[in-house]
């Protein structure tokens, strides 16, 4: 199988790949080639099979024809403006989120058999705030643009599977911590920097109060997904692409319990109305059962989380860092 | 206020038109000028306020600056390609029916104050079928390319209204009843054909059967709803800007009995899997409370509506198709 990730640059794209180059097959399909596409050109890869790295825009119709030759069997589509910066810039989150996705289509509809496309949405594509536990037919209504453009973008890629132009399942990513590197302009940034950044002996900032809650799985577990809806029939799934997948409910407190005292000491309360208001707004829990009953791992406890950061990301985040 | 027509040369637009000439008012609020915007250049209109009747394609910039000038209070848009057509020709549904309305958007959040934006979304956006009596928070899961186009454009406005671009009203309506005219491309559109051509004394089929239920509306109630919508506060919908009108529930049979013998006689049972199968798929009834809390009116009884049909449309009816 011929694998395309779209956004093969970025954090989970480059673990996803990794994946796929530490196991060389996909469910029980070997892997015969992998295509990174991003705005900049990812960085080299060691691989089973070869490896091509594109650098290009997921709006221009003929890069995107070049990251999805005839004969690509999946694609995985991480391509995404993020939450803040949807917020922040109407037209760029609108153009990528919504419009990248609608030439993602077209790419794929061109192809002689229609790929799967995986594509990740969002927890933010649905309101309920700290009060919500989602039913898996949960409506949605986003409270930020990034939640609506993928939300939309669901809704097309369902509709060109029903169609046969290609294959999506939808997966809505909890926040996934603990992300690697720096912060980032997600307004969920702030999840993962009161662990990361403690764990590398800074301080970090704490935008909203210690109760509060928020759907979180690990970049395992998110890889996890990534690839079981990759191999997964989706002829159970009928006219609904969307998968709520398994994540974890869980507080700050919860979160910063996982840290030392001296670690927690790191983290300085400094509410900020603003990033309350974001991710306020996101559900702080699903029933996830759909995803269950189709395979979908349920995500582990805040400790294996930290563990699992300490053991795959703190020594390269470190380096990245200078630190 | 000045109100802005995109589609106003159709079949609701020119009846939505004809309402606010022959009351100069809406909501208590005289109306200064009606901009009628189509394809083609919408036919002269009497009315108490200048009128002016433009030409143009819903996608380009220019013509729709031109349709939505600076001032406008509200927009009644209604330009879109039916159901059968977006089912036919992907690419048409896509422009029209999705660009079209960011386009839309793109023109009214240039002007001043941001105007009132009515948007014909559909039962066509929903799945359920049959069987379904759909509450307000139903998950839209449509099984046709133009209601996913029309509940994608939905989730575009609700986010463009949080972000204070427009204000929005999404009137989700049923099948519009007695449609005047001749039959079109719109895959319901037997569900007038079954009424109105006995009635005007000619033979017509019927693709489904008797005990088929379908949820719809009178012309005359569709325009009260598009006038509540312009007018009314729009503050208690918060995010949610998606309104179930409470539209009727019927059966082919219930309809076909507010016919003569002799009339009924003219429909011929001739099924048609590809009709029955896009139609079937969309919800045949809804709580509605919503909307009803919210002051939409009721729809009457098919006793009333074909009443209505004849009053309103026969005879432009027998003229324009030459009886």
């Amino acid at each position: 199988m011929r694998i395309t990730i779209l956004g093969g640059g970025g954090f989970l794209g480059r673990k996803m790949a990794a994946r796929l180059a530490a196991e060389g097959h996909l469910g029980g399909r070997e892997v015969s080639g992998l295509t990174l596409f991003d705005m900049a050109e990812p960085a080299p890869l060691e691989a089973p099979f070869p490896v091509a790295r594109l650098a290009g825009d997921v709006t221009d119709a003929a890069a995107l024809a070049r990251a999805i030759p005839e004969g690509t069997g999946a694609v995985i589509h991480l391509a995404a403006v993020v939450s803040a910066q949807a917020e922040a810039d109407y037209a760029l989150g609108l153009r990528v989120n919504l419009q990248g996705t609608l030439a993602v289509i077209e790419a794929c509809r061109r192809l002689a058999a229609p790929p799967r496309v995986v594509f990740t949405s969002s927890v933010a594509s649905f309101g309920g705030g700290q009060a919500a536990n989602l039913p898996d037919d949960a409506r949605q209504t986003p409270a930020n643009s990034y939640g609506a453009q993928k939300a939309a973008a669901e809704l097309l890629l369902a509709d060109a599977s029903r169609r046969g132009m290609l294959d999506a399942v939808s997966i809505r990513l909890p926040t996934v911590i603990v992300r690697p590197g720096r912060p980032n302009k997600a307004a969920s940034s702030f999840v993962s920097a009161i662990l990361r950044e403690p764990l590398l002996g800074l301080e970090t900032t704490l935008p909203v109060p210690d109760d509060f809650r928020v759907w979180v799985c690990s970049p395992r577990r998110a890889v996890d997904w990534l690839t079981h809806a990759t191999a997964m029939d989706t002829a159970p799934l009928g006219l609904d692409r969307g998968i709520n997948p398994p994540g974890l409910s869980v507080s700050v407190a919860e979160m910063l319990a996982a840290l030392t005292p001296e670690q927690r000491a790191r983290v300085k309360r400094e509410p900020d109305a603003t990033v309350a208001g974001i991710v306020g707004g996101w559900p702080a829990s699903f029933t996830a059962d759909r995803a269950r009953r189709l395979g979908f791992a349920p995500q582990d406890g805040v400790a294996e989380i930290v563990a699992q950061f300490l053991a795959d990301d703190l020594a390269a985040t470190r380096a990245e860092r200078g630190l």
